[in-house]
């Protein structure tokens, strides 16, 4: 075990362990787990609050409202709750903003879904699941990181396994070379470098030299069989396609604390708890109404809103408006010019994703790749792998994921048909003949769905000092929600935490 | 890009890059990905065979023969088939010899089960998967690595994503540290450098100082919410605890070909793939028939068999002999003296699982812990949450996987009851409060276990070289097939590979 003292020595000179590490706190107990995120404990009463908008975030303020025995009512423009958390199947139609619908036109079956908005819950964004697990909402494992899925190099896909096991043999030996020639400066003694050494052969899969001559890790040269024949290890990848950025960066994907593993998804479509939600709420949702104005009253503010019976309008003490930064600053209302022009400052993301109905499942038939996330080489950027239905009868191929502003608005501009054209001539550098597989595409640019603004909220460092603040705080009778309204935008657990944040303010 | 001849200049020059990897073949297209695997083609006819135990390897042997309109008979001494491909269901017992027997005592559900041999399949076994596919057994991701299980430190037990991130902090800054180091001795020039650095800062989460000061891949130390605190990532650990094996070598656990994402296990149990292949079988398998000897004849040999209605003796031009080779040892044969001391010198594995009944599924409810495996600090060794039926009515937990033949024989050794004490009390490390959340505790030693023989062959090198091809070849009449003749041992893959080269062998 290296000593303290070996480690505090070793900062300044050259070998020793790294400075910012060595100089850290005592060993001891370590820190517990974070507890486990609640909705606030609301005051009972016999309030009547209006929520605006069945994004996640409304469904879940108005569920903790009534849980409260809070009277609601939440508007929701669309004819279907969820907002942004949504799920297509046969028969729906898309409808962009200056495109023509788009059906999607494969058959019914319960494993053939397209999540276009979020279609991943990591396992620590315990508010969303914490609703999925009091509703009933049946969860399965998403695969976001698979060792046998593609990233891109000049020289064609390479699978994960192969860059994951040849970066950490190149990083490992590095840094074993790096003690070797510290090893004289340095203070440390021979048994706490045997420490280091033994970790780093471990890590990086080196030889008792030290060195990467390859490993199973990156997969079989000759696999293991039933014959005399020893199974013999890939040989490494040549440097200079591991120092390609589209490998290295695309292999360190799945380490973010939002990306790793257990990631989770609801059995049949994400929209299963927006569903679930709904339901629970009963006739306290109103679909199809569409806000028209916000006026404050003496006793609070009036809502006016248009259904599908013609006009209404309805007073409330408070009012929750969840809807989206871009769509709140276009409502005629009378929030200052400040917050108005603060809204429409928030930039959102031309976020988009393109899907394929296949009829036969290659990518696990022919590659045995189950779940997981390939990188095109071109705009579409991710190419995922349904995580369940594995060996079922056909499947739904996302061609496209891609989150760049200028990829997604180049990818909004164009029609469906050549979106997908596009998409198909992307898939097939990862996999030959790709094309003739794909059918029936649909596709979503979030930056034209009339209703979503864009996929998500991007703060600036900047607004996040001075507009976060004043876009957060409540106003008179109203109340602000919404996934832009956290530190995780962008995802579900964002708009569920910003929903118990206004809860608290509203309380 | 580096160039070639930096990358080799640089071979035996201090910094530059690892000559191991330098000096490998050019750039060019990648190698294809192996071809699928298949089974081989049989001749048609109308042969009889017969196939001792119905294991996962006399099962596909048999399937095979059958689809090739091969007559087969497959005796089976146990009352079911699958042999160590085994679930445990509520009312199932579990007879060791030399132990009381174990009733499962807990109640009737779909996920209540627990597979105390094979529990994961590799997305790359084909042999397996294929069969899984043909017969329509479901399939559904298995939970290998979890970033939120816990590995174990002498300051208690820490989170996977804390050690892995914190680890590869560390191992980039040492690399990074030494190419600084390294620089002017080295003929990189700057912009391959750059190269390098920026692979590294990526790698390891790096500062653009290319020192490690903690990243939110470790976790946050405030989580991202909706207020006006900025999340805060986790401090790095002390280095001294990263330097423990405990830690270090877990955290790599799942970087190997079998245990990398994606892994796959059957809905329902890993018994669904053995109840698929005898249900194909159909009558063609006899269960409760114990073989007593085996005797070469003029036309083939003839086997003896006890069923439940008597002796039986039955002659075949072939007979393949798929028993465990500790099993095959002590069978009553004609086989050669050096084959049945090869057989019985043959190391099997004395590892042992035990699971738990637990009515709160706490380690998710509690932890956020969804699947996965954390290790334990005693001779538990891992502790495996299930992958499925998250947010259930309760769940099995397996207490203790056991692979070390020195623990697995200390396990063995002890009564039922006081195995799950030990395993309970290892678990209150990882899990304080772990003792009362369980019960109903059932285990399984393979060692004890009658038919088994143990879990897997382990065959050391030397054996390998000559015991090896002895065992595999066919003799007269008989063909041999197991998991032990195969470079795959205690996969059921190493069965069906080794299944399809006894037939090729028979053919």
């Amino acid at each position: 075990m290296i000593s303290r003292r070996a480690l505090l020595q070793g900062v300044g000179a050259p070998g020793g362990l790294p400075a910012a590490i060595a100089t850290l706190a005592a060993l001891g107990r370590l820190p517990a787990a974070p507890a486990r995120a609640a909705a606030p404990v609301l005051p009972r009463g016999d309030r009547r609050v209006i929520v605006i908008g069945a994004g996640i975030v409304g469904l879940v303020a108005a569920h903790e409202m009534r849980r409260a025995g809070w009277s609601v009512r939440v508007l929701e423009a669309a004819d279907r709750a969820g907002g942004r958390c949504l799920t297509l199947r046969a028969g729906d139609t898309v409808r962009e903003s200056g495109a023509p619908p788009q059906r999607v036109a494969w058959e019914a079956a319960p494993h053939l879904y397209f999540n276009p908005g979020p279609a991943r819950i990591p396992h620590h964004h315990r508010g969303i699941l914490g609703y999925c697990r009091a509703l009933g909402v049946p969860l399965e494992v998403q695969v976001n990181e698979n060792r046998a899925a593609l990233l891109q190099s000049s020289a064609g896909p390479v699978p994960q396994r192969r860059v994951q096991a040849d970066l950490r043999g190149l990083v490992a030996e590095l840094a074993a070379k790096g003690l070797e020639r510290g090893t004289a400066e340095a203070p440390l003694g021979e048994a706490d470098l045997e420490a280091l050494r033994a970790m780093l052969r471990r890590f990086g899969a080196l030889g008792a030299d030290h060195r990467y001559h390859g490993s199973s890790r990156a997969g079989w040269a000759s696999p293991p069989g039933a014959g005399l024949e020893a199974p013999r290890a890939m040989v490494p990848l040549d440097p200079r396609l591991l120092l390609e950025p589209t490998l290295w960066a695309g292999a360190a994907f799945a380490e973010g604390i939002d990306y790793a593993a257990t990631m989770l998804q609801p059995v049949g479509g994400m929209d299963r708890i927006a569903a679930a939600l709904a339901t629970a709420l009963g006739d306290a949702l109103v679909l199809g109404a569409e806000v028209v104005s916000l006026r404050r009253t003496e006793a609070g503010a009036r809502v006016r809103w248009q259904g599908a019976d013609g006009p209404h309008e309805e007073e409330a003490a408070q009012v929750l408006v969840t809807l989206p930064a871009p769509l709140l600053a276009r409502l005629d209302t009378d929030l200052p010019a400040a917050r108005r022009a603060g809204l429409a400052a928030l930039h959102y993301s031309s976020a988009a994703k393109l899907a394929f109905h296949c009829a036969r499942r290659f990518w696990e038939e022919d590659h045995a790749i189950y779940g997981g996330i390939s990188w095109t080489p071109g705009d579409a950027t991710q190419l995922w792998y349904p995580s369940h239905g594995f060996h079922a009868e056909g499947g739904i191929l996302t061609g496209a994921y891609i989150w760049d502003d200028e990829l997604g608005a180049r990818f909004a501009a164009r029609s469906p048909a050549a979106r997908a054209a596009a998409v198909a001539a992307d898939g097939e550098a990862l996999h030959p003949g790709l094309g003739r597989e794909v059918a029936a595409p649909v596709s979503v640019a979030w930056s034209r769905l009339p209703r979503a603004g864009g996929a998500w909220a991007e703060w600036t460092a900047a607004q996040r000092r001075a507009l976060y603040p004043l876009l957060r705080a409540p106003e008179g009778p109203y109340h602000f929600a919404g996934e832009y309204l956290s530190w995780l935008t962008g995802w579900q657990e964002g708009a569920v935490l910003s929903a118990w944040a206004a809860l608290e303010g509203m309380g």
